[in-house]
Formats: C-alpha cells, structure tokens, sequence
C-alpha cells in the first residue's frame, strides 16, 4: 500500500464518513486558491472537517504519517498559501461554519472558521455592532482565512485590519494539541502575544478552529465624496491634503486610467472623459461632523486640482460613486486573466510608487492596471496576463511582478500589505527581511511545529 | 578573579569610559523596579549604555560568560521585570533617550527607547499630533519599558495599548545581533509579525534600541463627566448604559469608598459626602457631538441612580473634575506601602469582581482599595501593606493578593491587564495559561534566546 493510500485509510477509518472527499474534482477545486501563476500540487486526500475535535484528528493522523496539511478556507487567497504540497492532506474548515457567540455587552463574537466575512457582519449588525474588516473578498472569504492572512480591506485605513480584532483563538498545534490563546477581556499582557504570532502567519504554526473577535457599533451612515483628477501628482495632493486636515476617512481609494478605460470599454460610464485619476473618499463620523468632513474633503480635492469633485447626498448615492471601483476588477479581467500585486509602501510615497509601476509596464511591454488603498500607501498594481499562453509575455510579467517588489522596498515599503507571503512572493520575503530575521522566522517555525508538517513550504521555504 | 570581576573589566575594556557604574548606592538604585514585594538580586555590573552598538556589546559580552542581561526603563515597572537577578548585568536604556524623527506626513514617531512617554507626547504635540498610550507612569516611564511590558493607560478604552502603535522596532536579540523588524508602513502582512511578539515580552526575546511608533491627530478638548454612586451596582449600571448607548469615551474610570475617603482623609475634599462610587469619564469627539455625548452621558449617570452628575463647561474645569484620581494613589500610600493588583474582567463582570474583592478583604482582614478602568475591565485593587514590618499581616496580604487573581480567572479574566507577569505574577500565568500554552512560551523563549541570558526567569521560571 502507498503511503498516500495509508493516509487515507487512516483517516476513513477515524473520522465519519463523508469527511474524506475522494471525488477527483471536487478535490481538485480544493486544491489551490486564486493565486494565478502559483504552482499546487497533488494533495493525498482532503478532509473537510466538521469539528475541532477532527481537525485534531487530521493533524494527529498527518503527524503520524510525516506529511504535511494544507488549512483552507474558501480558497479566495492570491499568494498561493493554500495550495496544496503534492502527497499533503488538504484540510477544508469550510464547514465549520457556526456563529456560536454575538456578546452585545461585551462587544465580541465567536466563531468557527468557515464562517464567511460578509455572513458575520450581517449577524452582527442585527445587534447594531459591526466587524470592520472588509477585504473585498467578504462575500465568500471565512474569518478562518482572514485571520490566516491577517486580511485588509477598504476600511482599514480607519478601523485597522483584522489581527486588531482578534481577541482569543482555539488552535491545534503542529504536536496535535487543542489550545486556546489570547482572552476575551479588552485588555490582557499575560504571556507573550500568541494571537498576534498566529495572526497572518497563514497556516504554518497552527490551525485555526475557533475565534473571538472584538465588534465595533454600526458607524453612522457614511457620505461618500467622488474627484476626478488629471493626473497621479494632483491626486497625491488630495491624498496628502485630506491627511494634512486631521480628517481620517473611512475609505480613501485610488483608481488609475487604465481601470477607469477598461470600465468605459465595457459600461460606457464615461469615467475617462472626467479624468485620469479617480478618488474615492468615505466618511462615516456622527453628524454634523460628518458632512462638515466630507464638505472639506470636496474643498481639498478641488484645491489639490480635481476636474471634478462632488459628495453623496445619500445612500443610494455614495453607493453608486462606488460602483467603478467594484467594477475595475472584473472589467480588467475580460481583457485576461489578472495578476494582483499588493505593495504597501509610506504614504508619501505613493504618487513616486505609481510612477515607477508605470516605467516598469513601458520597460516590460506588460499593461498594469491601478487599483490603491491610496489612505494607507497600499497598492494592487493589476497586471493583466496574456489571454493565450504567451510564454514570452509570461516572462515579462514576472519580471514587472519583480520589478515592483523591488520598487516598493527600495522606496521603504514591502512586498506585501495584506495578500500574504504564499508561494508567490517567498522570493520577495528573502529581499525584505535580513537573514537573521528569517532565521528567527524558522527558529519559531520549528519551536511552534516540530515536526514541520503544518503548511510547510508557504512563506519560506 | 571572580566571574563577576571578569565580567565587569570586558565590560570597562569594550565601552567608553564611564558606561559601567561603579558607585554601589546607584547600582542599588537600578536593581529594582517599583513592584513592593518582589526580590532583586544583586547585579555584578550595571551598565548605562548610550547606543545601539554599545547594547549589542553588552549582550555580547553576557553571551560570552552566559551570565544574564536585565534591560531597565526607568524603573516605574510594577512586577518586578526589571529586578536585578544574582550575578547579572543590568543595562539601563535611560541614557538613549533621543527623539530621532518626528514625521508628520507619515504620522509616525522614531524614539530612542529612553524617551519618556511625556517627553514624546509633547514634542509630537508641536506638529499638531498625539502619542495615545498614557500609563498613569507617563512623567517617568520610557518608551523602552512602555513597549517591554505593553503598557495601557487611561485612554486606550478609545485608543487602545501601546501594542497597537508600534510599526517597527531595532532589537539586539539573544545572539547579539541587531535587527529590524516590522515596517514603516500603514500596513504589512510579509512574514510573522515579530513585533506583536517582542511587545510585552519584558526583555525575555529581545532588547529593543529603537522604536517606531503611529501617531495619531490631537484629538479634540475633552469634556470630563463626572458621577457619584451610592453603589457598585448603580456604578456597574452606569458603565453598561454608556456602553450601551455606542459611547466610546476616552476615559471611563471608578473609584471606590475606600479611595474617596483616603483623599477626603487627606484633603477634605468631601468626596465620601457625595457618594460610595465616583465614575469619571471623558469624551473627545470633535464638537457638537463631543457636547451632545457628554450630555447624554450625564443622563445615564442620573438614570442609573447617581446622587450627582455633571459635565465640565471648561478645560480647567475637566482638569479639577480627575483631581481626585491623581490624589488617590499618594492617599493611600500615607496609610502604607500599596501593592497595585491589576486584573481585567470582561466588562459585565466588573461589578461582581468588585464583591469579590470586597469579600477577600473581609476574609483576609486587610484594607483594599479600587481604581478601575472600569470601560476596559480593568481592576487595580490597591491593597494596603502594613507601616510596620508585620509579618503575619504580610501573609494575608499574599492570600488576598492570591485571590484576586483565582477570581479574576474564575470570571473569564486575566491576571494581568497592563502591568505585566514580571516575577510577582509568575504562578499566576500558570493558572492562567494551559501547560501547553506555557510549553509554547518556552519553546519560542528557547527559540529566539538560545543561550537563556535575556532576563531569564521573568514571566516564567
């Protein structure tokens, strides 16, 4: 009997059944996230585990045999981190999906790991609270994987990314214990910081099989201010203005003219002829302040050089300022399949940054789209693949791909603000981080998960 | 020679002149924090270093005779963290206390980890900008120490712990290399977040030589709200209703009789008059919310059954309203030496953990008296040690000091909320953390300080 052939009888035979998915394209589609350009192997088995108890199992099972175990959650992940190592159990916390706790009171909730981001915010805000975090992948993305990858979003800028939300996790450890750490009190430096180490560490020094996190209330209804601008230098101004003005938005994003034509070629919006640039600002203070913000922040824009800046007036409104930047994305795709960069570098910097991402798509011959979290400097150059298989143009993609992880860290930034390290940028890690800092990153690895059969591989190698 | 005079003449040999203290009565002076009741050792050598690269010699030289290094602030620590063990070096950071940039744009703060935390909120106030942490130790404490033991304060109920503000730190690790972890930026998800893990680690994984901090905007002129309570209860319901009501205020804060009637006893302010409770609490919304906040809070006080409620008009008014909590802790310490507990609950809790309390004096036959901050949770019974050295009394103060801790955990709670594990605490976290949880503490210790000589024996034996 092979030795993939004993792991999957050890599992049939110590879980229930139905947890061992043996339909090939099922586990197929389980098998690697939508990293594009990431290599995945061919796992041994995936479990879809119902339980701790059999996350436990599955980590006991793959401790006993020596291979490794691959944790997914939806699989919405763009670094890789998820796809599986050939011969790995990949373990699906899918199904995990239980609300067990919304605390009012104490402003917390509990859940499994399969519960999906958007699934939560709206259980909460029944109870007028909010969980904040908002990558853009929350219709679908679990809290499981959020917490993996410590994700982003657009309301960061205000509200901070995931990790400050967590409070405690249950985890199983690379030695098959079930432990819980943090604590659900608002304040508490027993011990070291374990969440935080957990936090974004995606997948290599534990299992997340549980997880409290701290809830805000509902903020009040925000106004959304929309300003075209005719060039990256004006909208860095605004940027910088609105900073300058103490005003912290809720949303300060960025959308350059490769997005906004590839969203006129498709729905004829007639962004292009407003601007180049398109900023999006969102504020979301009590009223009065409120509008009295957004009314400043039209004035900014406008003095910075806007073509054109206007504020929502409700809603529906703001709703639909917002609508060109849901759209950039799938209008980018059309045009082929979009590799998604995620340099975050010092704000200042941003205008400088998107220059340099433009001089490298002239020097490469590659088209890079523009998508920014501009309030934070973090930038998802969108660089759009070749629709047949180019293998030239491949090539000069990755070397843009390089080309701006250099750039980014050459202008005091990194490589990645809130996609994760994965597979793909294992290479731009070792160029961020000192060989002693990576030394130390291994010196945990091995000191959390002995046996090194938790994700191995993802992040360093 | 001695392994003590071997040490000390590689010490005088590798510094400049006059970095090792020789005077015996300073050396005593920075061999022990402010933690009553915890022992120090006697250090072979205490050193004041005044650079990075004099640090890294220091722990060179500790590597080379495996002898411990005990890195101090300025002392103000209440666990015992920065106590000298026999036969250390102890490295005092206080000397490195320049600022090193201020940077308004990227609203970040580079420190000397000597700087006082006062000293950084005012030079950071002339660009308009605002260091939150406030630990009640901020005319003295260092952003050294601030981070080493991950320090709170009044305001982090809004604004949360120093953790929360720090981007990037320079630490001299075990193995006496310099290195730089975290990053500059807004956000950043490349690697483990090595930060979160040297936050609050009392010197155990790292010496930080400088640190970086976010800043924030001035917030607006507060307005204080104060109340008196004929109970806990009633007070207990106060902070729930405000809770309640989606108020963040900046500070929510509780004193009990006990306190009153030491400052009364002391100042004849008539405190005990006026109720058994006092609650203080701030907002600093920008205006006309901050007003209307205020007024509504003074609404909820009355509701809630407060004998007396009322909102300052003025910033000298708001000042003389929190008198009474600066007087409290120097009122007691006329009755003698206070031993500061610093327990957090989950909010809901606060009322019973103050029963508790109450009943473990009772018990116990000694005096406690609360400060809390009551928004986050967090309890800092203040138990009364005896003017004469008496030793039985000694010994219940230790039972109750013990049950504070027993009950804080049976509610959910931490053993500590701010002021760290250090060496009081120590038998505490083992209640508190699983034997797993701890064995994870001592592998990443093992991992990051292979050679044990980072303040060995803090936060665990």
């Amino acid at each position: 009997m092979s030795a993939a052939d004993t792991v999957i009888q050890d599992l049939q035979t110590e879980l229930a059944e139905g947890r061992v998915i043996t339909d090939a394209d099922v586990a197929r589609s389980l098998s690697r996230d939508q990293a594009a350009g990431a290599p995945a192997g061919e796992p041994a088995a995936v479990v879809r585990a119902r339980s701790t108890d059999e996350v436990r199992r599955v980590v006991e099972i793959c401790l006993r045999h020596r291979i490794p175990v691959v944790p997914r959650g939806a699989g919405t992940g763009l670094s890789g981190g998820a796809n599986a190592i050939d011969g790995c159990v990949v373990l699906s916390l899918e199904a995990m999906s239980e609300i067990l706790e919304i605390n009012p009171l104490e402003r917390l909730a509990v859940v499994q790991p399969g519960v999906v981001n958007d699934a939560l915010r709206a259980a909460v805000a029944e109870h007028g609270l909010w969980y904040p975090p908002d990558p853009a992948s929350s219709p679908w993305s679990t809290l499981g994987g959020n917490v993996a990858t410590n994700a982003g979003g657009v309301c960061c800028v205000k509200y901070g990314v995931t990790g400050e939300y967590v409070l405690e996790l249950e985890v199983v450890t690379g030695s098959a214990d079930v432990v819980r750490i943090g604590r659900r009190t608002a304040k508490g430096v027993a011990g070291y910081d374990l969440v935080s180490l957990l936090v974004g560490s995606e997948g290599t020094l534990g299992i997340v099989t549980e997880i409290t996190v701290r809830l805000r209330s509902l903020p009040s209804p925000p106004i959304t201010v929309a300003g075209f601008f005719p060039s990256l230098v004006t909208a860095g101004t605004a940027v910088r203005a609105v900073g300058a003005a103490g005003i912290t938005p809720s949303a300060l994003e960025l959308m350059d003219r490769y997005c906004l034509r590839a969203v006129d070629d498709w729905k004829q919006m007639g962004l292009t002829a407003a601007g180049d640039v398109l900023l999006l600002a969102r504020v979301d203070d009590p009223e009065p302040t409120c509008t009295a913000h957004a009314e400043t922040i039209v004035e900014l824009f406008r003095a910075s050089g806007a073509c054109w800046a206007e504020r929502s007036t409700d809603a529906g409104e703001a709703d639909a300022l917002f609508a060109a930047r849901r759209l950039a994305y799938p209008a980018l795709e059309r045009l082929g399949p979009v590799i998604t960069e995620d340099v975050c570098v010092p704000k200042g910097h941003v205008p400088e940054m998107l220059a340099r991402i433009e001089a490298l798509a002239a020097r490469h011959g590659v088209q890079i789209a523009n998508i920014a979290h501009a309030g934070d400097g973090n930038l998802h150059p969108l660089i759009i693949g070749p629709p047949d298989d180019d293998e030239d143009l491949w090539l000069r993609i990755h070397a843009a791909f390089d080309g701006i992880l250099d750039a980014a860290l050459s202008l005091g930034g990194t490589i990645t603000g809130e996609h994760g390290v994965g597979l793909l940028k294992r290479g731009g890690l070792v160029n961020e981080l000192s060989p002693t800092v990576m030394s130390m990153h291994r010196a945990i690895k091995a000191a959390l998960d002995p046996a090194g059969i938790l994700n191995p591989g993802k992040i360093f190698g």
